[in-house]
């Protein structure tokens, strides 16, 4: 038997609950792992409140990142073998695998070897922050030497993500936040800029920092009439990639700038990476190599412990941290 | 001398002269033509009143589109010669040249010889049209066979071009208009559907057409709120590709279309191509294939003669046609 987080009703933390389950053995296409460290991320809480884009099935599992131990792996399983130390990429339904638990099923894809240089609590801190930077900068955007990317809500997991991502390819990561009080914190995970931006003029200090020209690129969580701020702060043939809703109100574009800029806004998720089979191993090379060259370094915030897995939600909610959330399960 | 349109202050088109001017031969890099007919545009409306991208330089020339005999060539010229029936394309700022009037000068790169199939009239019809709508329909959306597109303000020069390059490649053009008014000359020109935005539900009519997958490609001169409406009725990867601002509000993108589609928004000018020689060149090879095979036809709503200048921008200005409007300079 293994403790899982489980839950059967949608709601607060308070829904989740560690269930005694029997984890069957891996079927052709799995791979069972042995979890030491959990990752967790908003769209937990999203699922775990019913608002994501698929609806729990109950009583349903939960979570898209762990790292641990293979357990075993399904017949046609080459790549991992058991005893292996691997992590989860989140390249499935939560419908389908939640991997948030002692012993955990996940499909033989989604389960890579990571380097040994990472700790338990880093390697289930990789995935999902790495692979949706690289997806809206490198794989989308196409970001480079020479250009300037804003990154909004600049302290999460993946902003911060982000700005080891820009500095990996030669370009240069302006950091958004809304006040000054991460503003350290930011300067040391590599912005070569932070702007407050309820204490700043954002379009201002933008075209001050670029020679006038404006950002190349904007990575955006947040969305709402302020992606008209970063249409105004963007360079000609510019692009705002959309990768959240944390203002879930309409997008604002002035035309003016769409048109006379021929700007570009594209919404992305990271699914569209990981699963398709060529782009999610261009991410997943592109990770490891900034791992192992340590250019890429998971910041973490805090560690739980998986009875406080409910707590650990209620922490991520509050919003205060940065860098990742995660949960250790001792041996 | 030779009479040619210019005008000595921004206004309505009273502002608009014949003025007896001494065109002076052409020097590197440019053509002279003798005008035989000009082709009428909104950005020319536009320049007059002081709306453009650029002001006007007084007093000014006019005039992106025009048809004629080549009359003189530069030093370095050697595409055209003297006496060759040509064809402007826009590819140059007014500011620089302005081609309406009899006797005119038009840079090299900027002059194409048509199939001799065309009248004057059609000739001076056709670049600002097939152009704007191969670089937003084929050079950045990659419109295809299998492919649906929506083209609001259908029945604009640009939608009824529109209509002919989707039919081109094989894709299902959807014509938007406002009212049932304009229906059966859309019909004729190749609509496959008509949309009468003020009549029916859009959104459901589009994904009926499509068998509720929404369609890949909007095409859009109007901007506004009404691109939600776009954003609703695409399918997932799809693309709003906008090139007017005839709606000059804010555009809205309702965040849950946006990254739930993984829909990309794009600003697009024609100057993005004519002014990129690979760009101009593949474009200018597209229509005169297009024209050649006569799968591309300019329609031609009015013609009027060049002492008609005024006249022919008020009707212009008040969007009754359907098609283009066209100044004739007879021999």
């Amino acid at each position: 038997m293994s403790r899982n987080v489980r839950f059967h009703a949608t709601g607060d933390a308070g829904v989740l609950r560690l269930d005694e389950v029997d984890v069957p053995a891996p079927v052709k296409g799995e791979v069972r792992i042995r979890a030491r460290a959990l990752g967790l991320n908003r769209a937990e809480v999203m699922f775990r409140t019913g608002q994501y884009v698929v609806d729990p099935v109950f009583p349903s599992a939960i979570g898209y990142e762990a790292s641990g131990i293979v357990d075993a792996v399904g017949p046609d399983v080459d790549h991992v073998s058991a005893g292996d130390a691997v992590s989860v990429v989140p390249a499935f339904a939560m419908t389908d695998y939640g991997v948030h638990g002692e012993l955990v099923l996940a499909p033989a894809h989604a389960v890579v070897r990571h380097p040994d240089s990472l700790s338990w609590e880093e390697a289930a801190a990789v995935w999902m922050q790495y692979i949706t930077a690289y997806g809206g900068l490198i794989d989308i955007a196409g970001l480079g030497a020479g250009d300037t990317v804003l990154l909004p809500a600049a302290s999460s997991s993946v902003g911060l993500a982000s700005i080891q991502v820009a500095r990996m390819v030669g370009a240069t990561p302006v950091a958004l936040t809304r006040t000054s009080a991460k503003r350290e914190q930011l300067l040391e995970v590599g912005a070569a800029a932070v702007i407050a931006a309820q204490e700043e003029d954002v379009v201002a200090r933008v075209l001050d920092l670029t020679n006038g020209r404006g950002a190349r690129v904007a990575f955006d969580p947040v969305g709402g009439p302020g992606v008209a701020q970063l249409a105004a702060a963007a360079a000609p043939g510019g692009i705002i990639v959309n990768y959240g809703a944390l203002d879930p109100r309409d997008m604002a574009l002035p035309v003016m700038d769409v048109l006379g800029k021929h700007l570009t806004l594209r919404g992305y998720e990271l699914f569209e990476i990981t699963k398709d089979d060529a782009r999610r191993r261009a991410a997943i090379d592109f990770v490891l190599d900034g791992l192992s060259r340590e250019l890429l370094r998971p910041v973490i915030d805090r560690t739980f412990t998986l009875d406080e897995i409910a707590a650990a939600h209620r922490y991520l909610e509050a919003s205060a941290q940065v860098g990742k959330i995660v949960v250790t399960i001792p041996e």
